[in-house]
């Protein structure tokens, strides 16, 4: 790219050069889940993306928006509160309702995703959020939350402001939360037993929504007295 | 402390000095929490504890072994394997073995350690292990692994090698991870209804140990066919 194409092409022409802004959105994924935002340069992620040094003012108007576009790269590839939504809303029994919201976290977990750059930037993010991070996280939380709530409120019969139904969604949440956070590999580890692979989505998935089902009947009971 | 005492007192004589000694095991477990590991620096725990530069030298023999003491003393504060292990073996039937074993975790998260250095060094290091950190957690890890199994197969009636089994162990840790990874405060901001204080605790551990009996129950009927 010459300085020409700087100065004088329209700024927001990511369908002319797809590839370079592809590659630069993918090696700043690496960079800042290894380094961080305050750790990583432009200068580091042009190089190692073999673009010029102004690649990323040029593509994404600089760091600050390039960290906000990776961030949200790697939301979409690790099941973004719409698809949950939209994935709960095709059905309308509650059971079928918390099938498909867990299988759509297992399914993302057992992803090639979640093994990659987004995995790491996100739970590097929710150890030690910037501030960036922090504002578009706890609306997406606050969204996943919802839609959990309001599956755990039918099943449970308790309103969806009880505490019950608050640390229910925990209950259901942790284990995904914790696969993302520590990684599969390592959690084989300590369970050798247990694979996180593609080949396993269906007996997760099944497993995940039992012991959903059980533990909410048993909060259910507990409150009816 | 003069130089004269470093060459010349016992290595092992924390009974004689145990402030300077705890007061750098504080300092130090702040700014590895903060820093990491490779980000911290002896001169810097001397200073920020007002001890003499040869410090950490002459209390640890170094930083690598101030690193492994700064990690025990976390996991002291934090419902370490032993703890576990002996609250588990004082009851017999498995209920009040998951009750204890619950119990001791919600209290370790409730207490005032899980909002200070201990939790955010073991959270870092869960995140992105050194190897000192690594080698401890792993062991400690299995050990706790093998105490939640034991349980889980007595309540199941299902073989401690069974992968319904771990799975099970990862339903009923993973709340605990969560809370000590991401904070109860900031758990606190997407469910608000929700407090983890010293208050709360019976609620916690009642709510818990319901919702795993619960999901076990459904675990096992789910095993018989």
């Amino acid at each position: 790219m010459s300085r020409r194409n700087i100065v004088h092409a329209p700024r927001k022409a990511p369908s002319r050069r797809p590839s370079t802004r592809e590659q630069l959105l993918e090696t700043a994924g690496q960079v800042f889940s290894e380094k961080g935002f305050a750790g990583a340069t432009g200068k580091e992620i042009c190089e190692r993306s073999g673009a010029n040094a102004a690649a990323v003012v040029y593509h994404f108007g600089g760091m600050d928006k390039l960290y906000g576009a990776v961030v949200q790269e790697a939301r979409r590839r690790l099941a973004p509160a719409e698809a949950l939504s939209a994935a709960v809303e095709r059905e309308t029994d509650p059971k079928a309702r918390l099938t498909a919201f867990i299988g759509l976290l297992v399914r993302a977990l057992s992803g090639p995703a979640s093994s990659t750059w987004a995995a790491r930037l996100v739970s590097r993010e929710i150890i030690s959020p910037s501030a960036i991070f922090d504002k578009m996280r706890n609306k997406e939380m606050r969204v996943r939350a919802a839609i959990l709530k309001s599956i755990v409120s039918e099943l449970t019969g308790l309103p969806d402001d009880d505490p019950a139904v608050a640390r229910s969604c925990i209950n259901i949440m942790a284990p995904f939360g914790i696969l993302l956070l520590i990684r599969p590999q390592r959690v084989e580890r300590v369970f050798p037993v247990l694979s996180f692979g593609p080949e396993s989505v269906q007996d997760t998935t099944r497993h995940m929504v039992q012991f959903a089902l059980g533990g909410l009947a048993a909060i259910a009971r507990d409150a009816r007295g």
